[in-house]
C-alpha cells in the first residue's frame, strides 16, 4: 500500500454504523431481515474481498437481521476467511452441492430469527439481481413461513448515502486515474491501436496503486465516436480521431467512473464547439447537484445546455448516476427520476451529445454531495480537449 | 493482436454452427425458444464484447428461437454495435426505463414466434442466474402465454462441448499464463509482497497479449496456504512460505483457470512430499479424463492418490470442473456426479490437499478432452515445486 492511500479494509465501528442504517430503514420499511446474494452487497456488510464470484458455481448468502449481527451461510471454501472477519456467526455447507446447495441452511438461519413483520427483503429490484439459480429461490421461499418481498429499494436507500471512509475510497481512485489520463497523451502518439492506448493506461493505473480494471473502453472515430461500450479493438488511431478512454477501476473494491476525449494530431472546429459544450453543461451538472435538488433538475441543468447544440442528443438514457461498490448505482440523473440528492451521496456528472450520425462526445466527472453543494473527487478535465501527436 | 494468435471474434458461420447445435438441443427439450440475459450467454450466440456489464443498470436479452436466427432485444445505447453483428434483428428500446426496462418488448418478441412446444427456457437453474430484476421476471411470465422453464441443461448441453475455435482461443490464454508463470521466478524476491507478485503476473500477462485478468488471487503462508479465494494482500513473502498464484485471465471472452505453488527460500520435505503426491494426483486425473468416462471416474482417480497422504482433506468440494467463457464451467468433479466426458470439453484438473490445520496446497492444469484421450492446453506444472529466492 502507498503511505497516502486510505488504511485497505474497514473497521468494526464502520461495519456497526453501516449495520445500525441498515437496521433503521429495515424497520421503516417493516423487513424482519434482508438476504443478499451479490458481491457488492455481501462486501458492504462484511468486507470480504475475493475474486471467487468470478465462478459461478457456489452460491453464497449473507443474512441481516433487524437486531444483531449479520449472519453469513456460506460454502465451507469461504469459512477460513470469513471466521477472521467482523461477524460472529459463520455457517457453512459442504458445496458445490446441488441437490441442496446451501437453501435448507439459509432458510433454517432465517426461520430462527424473532418474526415481527413477516417479510424477509432480498436482491429482487431495481438495479441488483439474485446471484442464485431461481429454481433454489422458489425452493427457499416455499421453506420460509415470512414473505419474500423486493428489499432492493432498502438496501439502495442504505447503499446510495457513503460513509467518509467509502468517500475516503473512491477519492483515491478517481485521484489514480486521473494521473493516468493526464499522464496518457505522452505515452501515446498516432498509429498506435486502440487496443495500445488501453494497455498503456491499464498498466499505469495498476502501478500508481489501483487493484483493477474491469472496465475500460477506449474508442475512436473520426470527429467522435459511434458508441461507448464496446472496445478497444486494433483500429489504429488517425489524424482527426477523437479517442474516448472510459474508467472503472478500484482501489479496495471501490470504483472510479469517468472519461477522458482526446484530439489525434489536430480538431475540427466542430469538435472544438461540442467540447465546449458539453464542458460548460458539466460545471451546470455539478452546480445543479445540491443537497435538496432533486437528479431530473441535474438533468435538466445539462440538458438545456445540450439542446442548444440542436443535434441528435444521445442514446445512453441519462446523464450520469451513482457510483460506489458498483460502477453504477442509482440514481440515474434522467427525465422524471425525483430521487432527493442528499448529503455524501457520490454521483457522475455525464452529458454526451451525438452531434452528427456516428460522432459522440462524452464528458464525465465524479462528485461527492457536501453540506450545501458538491465537490469534485476527479481532477476536472482540461476545458480543451487534449491532442496527442 | 499479435501474429500467432488466433484471430479475435469469429465468423458467421461459426455462430451458425453454435446456433444449429443449440436449436437441436432445444427441439429435445421441447423449448419454442430460449430467452438469455447474462454476458457469457449473450456473447456465445452475438459475438457481443463489451465491458459495460459491469453496469448493472440496464438488462440485455437474447431471444434464440427453434428456428432462424437470434433476435437481440437490448437497450438502445447497444443498437450501433449489435446491428453490426452477424444479427438480423435487433430490437430496442430506450433505456434506463424503471418503469419497463423492455420487459414489454421482451414479451411481444417471443410471443410472435411459433408455439408448437408451449414452453420458453431461461437461465433458471445450476450455475446460472438471471441477470434482471425478479419483479420485472415475474411481469415478463404474465405476460407470456407460454410456460418459462429452466432451460440452463440445455444451454450448459451446447457451451459444454467447445468448438474448434474456442479451443484455440482457450489455448491461447493458457500458453499466455503458463509463460508468466515460468517467467515469475526471475522477477519475485524474497521480501516482496503477495501484492507485487500479483501486479507484477497481471502486468506480464497483460504485455504478453492478454486482455484481462478478472481472478488472482495470490496468496502466501508458511508451508502452505490457509485458503485460496481471497488475496493478495500486503503479507511478505518469507523463508519457508508456499506462494500459491491462480488465475483466470482472458483471451477474446475466453478463459484459462489453473494455478501454481513456488517455495520461497526453501521448502521442507512435507511440502515436497505434498506437491509430488499433487503432481501424481494431477497425472491421474489428465489420464482418467477420457470420452466415455464420468467426471466421478476423474475425481475418484485422484482422490485414491490424496487419500494415501492421511491428511485433512480439502473444502473445496470438487477436484476441477469445465471452463470456457467463464472461469468455473460444470459439470464438477465430484463424488457422485455422472456427467459424462465427450470430445471436445474442456476441463480443469484441481487435485487440492490440506495437510496440516491451515497448510493447503493445490495443483491445477487445463486439458482439452480429444478423441481417445486428453491434451493439455497448459504447460506442464514442474514436477518440483520452484524455488523463488
Amino acid at each position: 500500500m502507498k503511505s497516502n492511500f486510505p488504511q485497505r479494509g474497514f473497521s468494526p465501528q464502520e461495519f456497526e454504523l453501516r449495520l445500525l442504517r441498515a437496521q433503521k430503514i429495515m424497520f421503516k420499511n417493516r423487513l424482519d431481515a434482508i438476504f443478499v446474494t451479490t458481491p457488492a452487497n455481501f462486501r458492504y456488510f462484511t468486507g470480504f474481498d475475493s475474486q471467487f464470484w468470478e465462478s459461478p458455481t457456489r452460491p453464497w448468502f449473507l443474512v441481516i437481521p433487524i437486531d444483531g449481527k449479520p449472519i453469513a451461510v456460506v460454502p465451507d471454501i469461504g469459512e477460513s476467511y470469513l471466521t477472521s472477519s467482523w461477524l460472529d456467526d459463520v455457517r457453512t455447507w459442504p458445496s458445490p452441492h446441488p441437490e441442496d446447495d446451501g437453501i435448507s441452511l439459509l432458510a433454517e438461519t432465517v426461520e430462527e430469527l424473532p418474526k415481527r413483520f413477516k417479510q424477509i427483503g432480498a436482491e429482487l429490484g431495481r438495479e441488483m439481481c439474485l446471484r442464485m439459480p431461481i429454481i433454489d429461490f422458489y425452493k427457499l421461499r416455499d421453506k420460509l413461513t415470512s414473505d419474500v418481498v423486493d428489499g432492493s429499494p432498502s438496501i439502495w436507500d442504505m447503499r446510495m448515502i457513503k460513509t467518509p471512509a467509502e468517500i475516503a475510497h473512491i477519492e483515491q481512485i478517481c485521484h489514480i486515474a486521473s494521473d493516468a489520463y493526464s499522464a496518457l497523451p505522452s505515452m501515446l502518439s498516432e498509429g498506435e491501436t486502440e487496443r495500445d492506448a488501453a494497455n498503456k493506461m491499464r498498466i499505469d493505473i495498476l502501478e500508481r496503486g489501483a487493484d483493477s480494471t474491469p472496465f475500460m473502453p477506449a474508442i475512436s472515430g473520426q470527429g467522435g465516436v459511434s458508441q461507448i461500450i464496446c472496445g478497444p479493438s486494433d483500429r489504429v488511431l488517425r489524424r482527426g480521431d477523437v479517442l474516448f478512454i472510459d474508467t472503472g477501476s478500484t482501489y479496495d473494491g471501490y470504483f472510479c467512473d469517468f472519461d477522458r476525449n482526446f484530439a489525434i494530431g489536430t480538431l475540427s472546429s466542430e469538435v472544438a464547439r461540442i467540447h465546449e459544450l458539453l464542458w460548460q453543461a458539466t460545471n451546470a451538472g455539478i452546480k445543479a447537484a445540491t443537497p435538496g435538488a432533486t437528479v431530473e433538475q441535474v438533468w435538466i441543468s445539462m440538458n438545456k445546455i445540450i439542446e442548444t447544440s440542436d443535434t441528435i442528443g444521445s442514446n445512453v438514457g441519462r446523464l450520469g448516476h451513482g457510483l460506489g461498490l458498483q460502477l453504477t448505482e442509482p440514481p440515474s440523473h434522467r427525465h422524471g427520476e425525483q430521487t432527493i440528492i442528499k448529503e455524501n451521496m457520490v454521483l457522475t456528472i455525464e452529458p454526451g451529445i451525438e452531434y452528427a450520425p456516428g460522432k459522440m462526445i462524452v464528458h464525465e466527472e465524479n462528485i461527492v454531495i457536501t453540506e450545501y453543494g458538491s465537490r469534485l473527487l476527479t481532477k476536472r478535465a482540461p476545458q480543451e480537449i487534449q491532442i496527442i501527436l
